[in-house]
This record gives C-alpha cells, structure tokens and sequence, in this order.
C-alpha cells in the first residue's frame, strides 16, 4: 500500500482547509494512513511530519508495519504522548474526528493542551480519502469478493434441512479461513425460516427447516480489507407467493446495481431499488437502506439512503442489499459488492442471484 | 437474565448518587440491562421507567429480547427521540458515559435539549454493576471458559510443524463453532517461533518451525459471555533457556492467580505476577499489564495494572496473563480467568498449564 501517497492526499485537503495538523485515533484511518494495524494508536499529521504513537505492546509490530510515519513507543498513554508532542509543534490547532472519538478522550487531550487548541473536524478528511479506493485496495477487494463468492459455493451442498443455523456458520467460517480469510467481516448471518424475517438474525441453535427461506449475509477479510454479501436460498419446494416475492427483491437489486454510476446521487440509487418493492406493494417490508460503502471497515461512507444527496464517484466500492421482511413468515436479502468504475458499475460478487432451491 | 434485578439494582445506584436519568448507548450495557443486542440502541432509565430506542430493522427483535424496558422504535434517528423523550420527562438533568459517547453524539443529543441538561458521569454506573457478575453470568462464564479448554484440548492434535498459523486458527474456531461457541471473543492469536515475541501476533500464513514457541489466546462468546485463555506449547525440543524462561512465566502467572481474593487490589495482583518476573531478571520483557475484568466484553473493568487501587470483590471474574516477549527470538503468555470468591479465587480455565511439547 502507498501510505506515502495518502499521506501526501490528506496533506493536500489539510491545506485546502487550512487545516495545520490532524490528531487521528480512529483505528481504520491509522491504518490507511501509515499501515499500523495496533489496537492503541494516535497519529499526528501536520504539513511536514508524521508521527504515530503506540504502546510497548507494539514495539517490534509498528516498526515492521508503518511507513511514511515516525513511531513512538509511549511510555504511558499514547494518546497524552501525542498531545503534548502537538503542543509543541508551534501549530495554532489541530482537527480531531468528533465521530471516533469520546467525550472521555477529548477531555484528556483538553488536559494537555490549552483550551480552543482542539477543533472537531466538520468533514471526515481521512474518510472522505477512503472512500475512493486506490488501484491496490481495489484489487485486494476483488480478491476478497470473490473469495466470499468461492466459499458460497463451497458452502451450498451443505445447507439441508435439519442442519442448524450455527453449524452453518461454523462451516462458513471454516472454509473461508481455510481458504484464505484473515477472519470475518462481521458476525456471519445465518437466518432459516421465520427468523429470516429478521434483518439482522445472527445464526443460532435452531435447525434448518423442511421448507423455507435461507438469508445468508457475511464477508471476509483479505489484508484488512472486507468482502460483503448476501443470498437467500430456498429448502423444499417454494410457494408462487414466495417466488414472487423473491423475483420483487431481485428485480430491486438488478435496478439498484444498475443505477451505480459516476455523478448519481446516493439517494437516486436507493429509490431505484425501492420503487421497483414499491410497485409490488413491497415497500413497506424494506426498514432499512439499499447500501453502504466498504472497505477497511464493513460500514463506511457513501451511504445509500434516502435524503443522502452525496454523489457516487469511481473508485467507491458501495454495496446494494434491499430486502424485505415479513414478521413471522420470511425474509429476503440479495446483496452484492457493486464498484463504481469511469462509466457505471462493476459487481465484484459474481455469485448467482437466480434463485436456488436446494 | 434478570433484567429487573439489574435495573433495580442500577437504581439504588443513582439514587445514591443523586442522577435522576441516564441516556445508555453503550451496547454492551444496553444488553446488560434489558437483554436487547441490536447494533443501534439508546436506553432512558430514571427512577421509575426504562424505555428503549432503536430503529425498523429490530423490530421483532427488540420485542422478543428485552424485558424490564418498553420499546420504542424510531422512525428517523434512536439517539435523537430517546433525548426527545428525556427532555419532556420532568427531569433536570440525564448522566451519560463519556467514555463509550463520541464528540459527534453528544453534539446531537444537545441539540436536542438545552445545554446543560447532559452530564458526564464521573463513575461507569452500569460498568461497576456489571464488574461483578451474578450467578447466572457466572454459570455462563464457567461454561464459556470450559468450552475454550476443551476446544484447545481437541486442537493440540493438530499442532505440527509446516502448518500455517491462519490454519491453525482455522481449526481453533472451527472445533469452537463445532461445540457451541456463538462467535469468538476476538481475533484469535496464533503466533509462533520469532513471532511469538510479538504480544498480539494475529495468525498469519507463517508455517509452525520445527522448533519453537507458539503462543494461541483465544476466547469464545456463549449468550453474549466473553471466555480468555492463552497457552504457550513447544514444538520440537526446548533448550535450557527456554524451560527456564517458560518456567518463569508460569511461577509468575500462578503467584498473580494466588494473589486474587476480596480485598486484594489490582496493583497488588499486578505486582504479585511481575515481582517474579523481576527476581528472574525478565521484568523489562513483561510489557502489559498482568490483566482485565472480562464478561459482556472482552476488556472490562477492573484493570490488573500497576498504580490501579482498585480492590477486588466476590464475582468479579479477571484474567491473569503475565507474559514476556524477546523481540526477534521467542515470547512466552500464559492466561487463565479467574473468578473472585468469598475468600480467594477460583480458575475457571483448568487446561493444563506444564509446557506442552507437540
């Protein structure tokens, strides 16, 4: 990865700004930045230098790891460290990111340094630089794409009546780690029967059943970097009423994945899946929105939502995941990692959508 | 879990403290007090109600988890209408947890109501409740650190030179998922031969040497319930030195587990563990603390460090885990959780901890 070059874009917006330093503690924004993967960080950015200050737990790892930063091993806390090496910097303010950090640690920087000093950052530089990957991000996201794509298909003769949810998990996750994952994006989702109906149904001890839906939503992670998708399949013979609820949610998807182009909106994408569910009378079962952005970190901006005036530009890599969700019944979620490439959209999940009865 | 209890119990702490309201968002509490796990919740407690806020994607979900708190799903934001809900309830302030509140939320919640009104609670009210667990989270917690053993126990086997550590991970969260486990506490160390210098060495494609240390600490989630354990094995045959160092680390590990009892505190604990490694002349490769309170999440409170006056109390559950790490030749960690008794304390991971060579 090219911290250099990072470093060299957040310095260009700082100056834009006139922002003189930063003050970054968010782990995924340390990470991009310089390629510390710690669990302690501080990172100090003004127009010439950059430090990253850690804990003696990391003394050999940060060294190994970061590039285009200074490291310091602090001897108490990082974060103090950090704000009395800005204090001496001779810069007037330094931006801190009000959504990654806590009231908790505001105050200990106020502790530091004088009153004013400190300025919550109205824009998200860092997460704004994020947004549209570079030529090696994108590749590592393709990898972990279709690897998440390689371990479904891996994964589909063992999905049968009777099996449950958390033994699919498990087989999940062991042939994604076998098969190269670095670990899980997130808590793998297994949701059977009526549990499909929730969004969010972590996989649990009950069994799959005779006849149902599967929602299946999980990702991997390749170099830090995270995969994101969903199928839902279907065990015995599905009803026309199923059938036809499944082909709405696909049809919204297809008109979600091919709204993804340079200049559209966020909002414009999420009504292009939606009013295909609104059409057929749908819409009502789809409470969340059509998507995020993703990348080091499972949610990240764009999002896909309504109201969200923000427009899509090459290099973002946004998921499209409508569904609906009939309580006590079923639920259906298809999702795919969509890149927004110079002229549309490339899916970089290429997995099948038809629907599979297994 | 007796949600009723806990909130009656959070109860008599505010009264005593004199808060009339609490705005909770910190997930883990939020479960702690009403059993909810959605990823979004904002809960309002004050003498009389507990009501909790999340949004359309938990609504069957919400319904079925929580109990001793109303639900309310929100149509836009769950932090925005619970501070709505709060400021009309006729109270003339709410304490909030600065340390689990971004910058950026609480600039929402005060856009709500009028300056002032939030207050940063000095003392983690719902953190000190949940630092000494009751007896069915000890049960859970029993159950989580024995499947870990057990788990390890299946895993030894497959210990040998020429498999990768991602592999061995593979196989570690596999056997956990295969005997119970709902996920892993965290990312699972694996980390062997020159590596096992580096205290948090996620798993990498490195192969396993004919000779060396690995280190695996890992922990799994039961109901919500974090389990930690970390061994250190030898492959092939141990020279002299390292005996020696090993032996070190466990004199140090079992003085620290006999140094916990009601009335101990934290530091004292701490120093039981690293006087050893002292008189041994290894105290400067012990760079952590000797450990953590562990429960809902895997770093709680109390923190086993040294200048934490804390003192130990009955049904708090820590981990000990003295370590040393020699930077490019070997590290050594050996962890077990302990649960604070009436009159001492209790291991509650009895895998064995004589050096293991595979």
């Amino acid at each position: 990865m090219d911290h250099v070059a990072r470093l060299r874009a957040l310095r260009r917006k700082m100056s834009e700004q006139k922002v003189e330093a930063m003050l970054i503690t968010a782990l995924p924004d340390v990470r991009y930045l310089c390629g510390f993967t710690g669990s302690n960080a501080a990172l100090v950015v003004t127009g010439r230098r950059a430090t990253l200050y850690t804990d003696g737990r990391y003394t050999t790892q940060a060294k190994e790891e970061t590039s285009g930063a200074r490291v310091v091993i602090a001897a108490k806390s990082a974060l103090k460290e950090a704000c009395t090496a800005l204090g001496k910097l001779g810069v007037s303010h330094a931006f801190f990111d009000p959504s990654s950090t806590t009231v908790a640690q505001l105050a200990v920087m106020k502790k530091e340094v004088r009153g004013g000093f400190f300025v919550p950052a109205k824009r998200a530089l860092v997460g704004e630089l994020r947004e549209r990957k570079d030529t090696a991000e994108i590749a590592l996201m393709e990898r972990a794409a279709q690897l998440g794509c390689d371990v479904f298909d891996k994964l589909l003769p063992k999905i049968e009546s009777g099996v449950s949810e958390m033994e699919i998990a498990a087989e999940l996750e062991y042939l994604a780690r076998k098969m190269g994952a670095e670990a899980m994006s997130f808590e793998t989702i297994v949701a059977s029967g009526s549990r499909s109906a929730l969004p969010h149904g972590r996989a649990t001890e009950q069994k799959l059943p005779a006849n149902g839906f599967i929602t299946l939503d999980f990702g991997v992670i390749l170099n830090g970097y995270c995969s994101d998708m969903t199928r839902t399949v279907h065990l015995g013979e599905v009803s026309r009423a199923e059938r036809e609820a499944y082909d709405a949610v696909l049809e919204a998807q297809q008109a979600g994945v091919s709204a993804v182009k340079p200049g559209a909106t966020c909002d414009e994408v999420d009504e292009a899946a939606r009013s295909v569910l609104k059409a057929a009378g749908l819409a009502k079962f789809f409470t969340h929105s059509t998507g995020h952005g993703v990348g080091l970190e499972i949610h990240e901006t764009p999002r896909l939502a309504q109201g969200q005036r923000q427009v899509l530009e090459p290099g973002m890599v946004v998921t499209i995941e409508p569904g609906i969700y009939i309580a006590g019944r079923y639920g259906i979620r298809i999702e795919d990692m969509v890149l927004v490439t110079e002229d549309g959209g490339r899916i970089l999940t290429p997995a099948s959508k038809a629907l599979i009865e297994l």
